[in-house]
């Protein structure tokens, strides 16, 4: 079922940051360097979604950029849908404007593309799946 | 439990911002114009949340300045607690800034207070209960 994945928060320091989502009782269950996109984060689970962390490994990645123009803040919200496959291909057939020229695998074996804010009134959306299964 | 509540997105317009939602399978599941915060709201759930497009009933309003100021784009999280009266002292207590001076009624009963972005790594958190159950 369609549900937010995550929702990513751009911040200067994961350390720094996770201070106020842990005084609500949440808790960081998993750190990960993602090199392909530059960034440092830290998920911390909240009902059937996760708010994620997202500090810059430099200042010329998409993360770091954002922080220079932007400041810290919300960046994305990452929506999980059960066939990303016909997801982007009707966003595709559609004209919707998309910031991933294809559907890419994460580190984890999940999958996702980034829709551009042009078409989202604004907001970066990222499109997810879980690793497909292999029997 | 804890959960997001609701993702609130600033837009120009709910007739225009709601057409990329709908084509991801979303429905709009109520309107409202809430006058106390100048905006008129569009819910659309998803998963245990919700996507809320927020669009200004006139310039000089919260949202209004937001578009101003920022844009169109995601402009604050709702994190859904269990006991809104613990959260708010308590983070009194701990001296976090917040951007309510106390626990608000919204329109359909629910209570909220808002958290200043400095205190929260730049995003605007809400935090949320449901209305009190009265017997």
């Amino acid at each position: 079922m369609a549900h937010i994945d995550h929702l990513g928060l751009a911040v200067k320091s994961i350390a720094q940051a996770r201070r106020f989502y842990e005084s609500l009782g949440l808790v960081v269950a998993h750190e990960e360097e993602v090199q392909q996109e530059g960034v440092r984060t830290a998920m911390l689970p909240l009902g059937d979604s996760r708010i994620e962390l997202l500090e810059p490994l430099a200042e010329d990645t998409p993360v770091g950029r954002f922080l220079a123009r932007h400041g810290e803040g919300l960046h994305h919200v990452a929506i999980h849908v059960e066939d990303i496959s016909a997801t982007f291909d009707e966003m595709k057939r559609s004209g919707v404007k998309l910031a991933s020229p294809a559907i890419q695998t994460g580190a984890g074996g999940h999958l996702y593309f980034f829709v551009h804010p042009a078409s989202a009134s604004g907001a970066l959306v990222e499109i997810c799946q879980d690793p497909p299964a292999h029997a």
